[in-house]
C-alpha cells in the first residue's frame, strides 16, 4: 500500500511545464504557451516539493509530496499517500469554511502532485510575527474557520454513514498520524533519540521529565487524540499552516489531517500563538518594544476563542443536522434549553481538551523533534532558554490544571505573570 | 455495496445437507454421509436462520443473514454484511478471550452463512435467571471476557496500524450501528413511532421525557458511544448474548460489533442483571420467594466489576504493548506509580461510562422497541409496571448521577431501596 508506483518521479523545475503542460486545469490558468511559464522551487517546509509556476495569466501552486522525510533524508521514508489525504482534507475544508484554503485545481495521485490557488500577496503569519507585524481579521477567519470546519465535518452536521466512510478513509494515513502520536505526545516525556533542546533549560527538562502528573496527563490527552473520532481535523494547524496579507488569512497544508478530538486543532493554533508571545523579547528591537505586540498577540487569541465559540453555538442552533443531540429530541420537544444545556457542556469539553492539547503542544516544540522559529531563530542561547522555559511553565500548567481554568482571562492573567517574572 | 448477490438464498433444513454437505470443515465435524445429518431451525431470535446441524459424529450451528429483520419481515431490511462483520469480531474474540465464543468453522461471505460451535448442554441466560437458576463460574468468565476483549482490541495492546484498520473495518457496519444510535439513545427520549411501554408506566414516562438533564446526559453518552472509537466492542452484550450450562459461560452473536467506549459493552451486560433483579417479583413462585435469588444477583454484577477491574489490571501491568501509556515512558523510567495512577484514572472512566451506558440500556428495554422477556412474560400489567418502573428509577439515577457513585455498593444500596420501596 506504501509502494512508490514505479511512474512516480519528482518534478524539477525544468521539466515542470513539459510534464504538466497539457493538462487543463492548468492551461486554463496559465495558457497554453508553455515557455511563457516559469517555475520556482519555494519548498522551505519539511516534507515535500513545493512550486510556484507562474505566466503572464496566472499563478498556480503545484505541491508534489516525496517518498521521505525532506528534512531528514531518505533514511526517514513517509508515504506518497499524504497526498491524498491532503487533497481529501482540502476539498472537504474549502466547502466546510469557504474561503479560506486554497482552491485544488487538479490532483494526481500516482505522482502524489496537488496543483493548487497561490496566494501571492500572502505571507506565512510566523514569520509575520516574528516581525511584530499586525493583521486585522486574523483571529475572525481563524475562529471561524475552526468553528466551521470542526462542526461540519462531525456527527453534529454529516450523514453518519458519510462522517463514518470519512473516518475510515483517513484512518488510513497510519504514518502521518504515527509522527504525531510519536512527536507530539511521547517523545517529549523521556529521552528520546531525536529530541533536542537548548542545553540552558536541562534543569526544567529534568524537572519536567519526572512530573508525573504532567506525564499521565499528557497521555490522557494522547488517548483522546488516539480514541476520540469527532470530526476531521486540520492536524497540523499551528502559525505556519497559515497565510496572511493585510486583508486575508488563509490555512494550508493539511496532510496530516485525521478524525480527531476538536480541541486538538484550536489548541494547537492557540499554543503558536502563546509560543509567540513569550518568545517576543527574542526579537524585541529594544528591551519592552515589544510589550505591545504581546497584548496583540492575547487579544487575538482571546478573539479567535470567543469567534470559535460564538459561530460553534450559531452552528450549533441553526446547522445541528446530524444524529448528536437531534432537533428532534430537543427543539422539536420544546426542549430548546436542553439544548442550550448540552452546548454549554460541550464548549466547556473542547475549552478544557483545547487548553490541554495547547500546552502538549509547547512542551513538544520545545523539547522534542520540532522547535518553532520564533525560538530557533533567537541566538543567544540564554535569551532563547529563557523565552522557552515561559512557555513551558504555562505548557505545564495547562496540561495539568485545564479543567479548572475556567476562562481565557484567567489563561492570560497566568501567561503574563509567567512572562514577567524574574529568571529563576 | 448493500446490494443482495443475486446467487444469495435462505437456507432450509431440506436444503441444508445439499448445500454444505461438500464442505470440509463440516464433513470433518458431521462426516461426509449427509444422509445421517439432521438439521433444525431453531432462530429465536429477531433477525437471523439458525439451525443446529447434527450427526452420530458431532453437531454444529448454522446461522445465516436475511436480508430483512426477521421480527418485522421485508419492511426492514438489513444487509447481509451482518454476517461478514460477526464473523470479524468472532475470530478476533476467541483470540483475545479464548474458550469463551463459539470457535467459527466456516465462513460464506455472500451467502452470509457462519458455520460454528454448537453449544449443546447451554441454554440462554436470560432464561436461566427467569427461572431463578444460579450458575457458579458465571461472573469469572464475563469479567474476564470483557477485561480481555475490551483491553486486547484496543491502542493499550494492538499495533496501532492493525487497530486502525480494524476501526475503519467496523466503521462500515453503518446500518446496525443505526440501529444502536436509534433504538438506545434517541428513541425512548420522544415519542418515536417504533416505542411502546406498559400503559400504567404513562405518567412516569411522561416524567422521563420531560427530565431535560437526563435527556442531555443520555446524548453526551451517545455522542461517546458515535464517537470515542476505544476498542472493538460486542456492541449487543445483554444476557441473551450469553450461554450457560452448569460449568461453562459463553458469549455469543456479536454481529453489532464496532469500535466504541468500553463501558458500553460493561454498562449494557450489567443493566441487564439489574433489570433481571428488578423483573423477579413478576417469577416468584410466592412473595418474597425470590429475594435471595436477587441477592445472587447482586453478587453476580458486585463479581463481574471485581473480576473485570483486577484483570484489566493485571493486562495493563504485564500486556501495555499498544501505543498508549508506553511501557518506554512509565515502567522503563522508573515510573512504576504513574502508571498505577494513570489505570487508576482509567478505571474511574470506564467505571463513570458503565453506569451511564447501563442507565440508558434499561431505559430503552422498557420504552423503546425491544423489551426483554424477564418483563415481557410477567402476564399482570399492573406488576410488570411495577417491575418496570423500579428499573426505571434506577436507570434514570445512574444516568444522571454517573459521575458522582464511587462503588458498586453505592449502586446496589440505591437498587435495594427502589427494590423494596411502595409504589408510587
Amino acid at each position: 500500500m506504501n509502494k512508490v508506483d514505479p511512474s512516480y518521479q519528482p518534478l524539477t523545475t525544468d521539466m515542470l511545464a513539459i510534464r504538466l503542460g497539457k493538462i487543463d486545469a492548468l492551461t486554463t490558468l496559465l495558457g497554453t504557451d508553455t515557455s511563457t511559464w516559469t517555475s520556482k522551487e519555494v519548498g522551505d517546509g519539511n516534507l515535500n516539493l513545493v512550486f510556484i509556476v507562474q505566466s503572464d495569466q496566472g499563478s498556480v501552486i503545484v505541491k508534489q509530496a516525496l517518498p521521505y522525510v525532506r528534512l531528514v533524508g531518505d533514511s526517514w521514508p513517509l508515504p506518497l499517500r499524504r497526498s491524498y489525504f491532503e487533497y481529501h482534507a482540502l476539498i472537504r475544508q474549502d466547502k466546510r469554511a469557504p474561503d479560506t484554503v486554497p482552491e485544488v485545481y487538479y490532483f494526481d495521485e500516482t505522482q502524489a502532485i496537488i496543483v493548487m490557488e497561490y496566494f501571492n500577496s500572502h505571507v506565512i503569519l510566523r514569520q509575520s510575527m516574528m516581525a511584530g507585524k499586525t493583521h486585522s481579521g486574523l483571529a475572525e477567519t481563524l475562529g471561524l474557520y475552526c468553528a466551521r470546519t470542526l462542526f461540519r465535518g462531525s456527527d453534529l452536521s454529516m450523514n453518519t454513514a458519510n462522517r463514518k466512510a470519512d473516518m475510515a478513509l483517513f484512518a488510513n494515513s497510519v504514518e502521518l498520524c504515527d509522527i504525531t502520536e510519536t512527536l507530539v505526545f511521547s517523545d517529549p516525556y523521556f529521552n528520546a533519540e531525536r529530541n533536542h533542546h537548548t542545553p540552558q533549560l536541562d534543569a526544567l527538562v529534568a524537572t519536567l521529565r519526572s512530573d508525573v502528573d504532567l506525564k499521565v496527563e499528557a497521555h490522557h490527552l494522547k488517548a483522546k487524540f488516539c480514541n476520540n473520532a469527532e470530526t476531521m481535523l486540520h492536524g497540523d494547524l499551528h502559525t505556519g499552516s497559515v497565510m496572511v496579507s493585510d486583508t486575508e488569512t488563509k490555512v494550508i497544508d493539511p496532510e496530516f489531517a485525521l478524525y480527531g478530538p476538536m480541541g486538538f486543532d484550536i489548541g494547537m493554533l492557540l499554543a503558536n500563538f502563546w509560543m509567540a508571545y513569550f518568545a517576543q523579547p527574542g526579537h524585541a528591537e529594544a528591551p519592552g518594544a515589544r510589550v505591545a505586540y504581546q497584548e496583540w498577540i492575547l487579544g487575538v487569541v482571546d478573539e479567535i476563542w470567543t469567534i470559535f465559540s460564538t459561530e460553534f453555538s450559531r452552528l450549533w442552533r441553526e446547522e445541528r443536522t446530524g444524529i448528536l443531540y437531534e432537533k428532534t429530541l430537543f427543539e422539536d420537544q420544546g426542549h430548546a434549553l436542553a439544548s442550550e444545556q448540552a452546548l454549554s457542556h460541550r464548549l466547556n469539553d473542547i475549552w478544557q481538551d483545547t487548553l490541554g492539547f495547547a500546552g502538549v503542544e509547547i512542551i513538544r516544540r520545545t523539547l522534542s523533534l520540532a522547535h518553532i522559529a520564533e525560538n530557533e531563530t533567537i541566538e543567544n542561547d540564554e535569551l532563547r532558554a529563557d523565552c522557552e522555559a515561559r512557555g513551558l511553565k504555562l505548557g505545564r500548567a495547562l496540561v495539568v490544571n485545564r479543567t479548572r481554568m475556567n476562562s481565557m482571562a484567567s489563561v492570560h492573567d497566568l501567561a503574563r505573570v509567567i512572562a514577567v517574572e524574574a529568571k529563576e
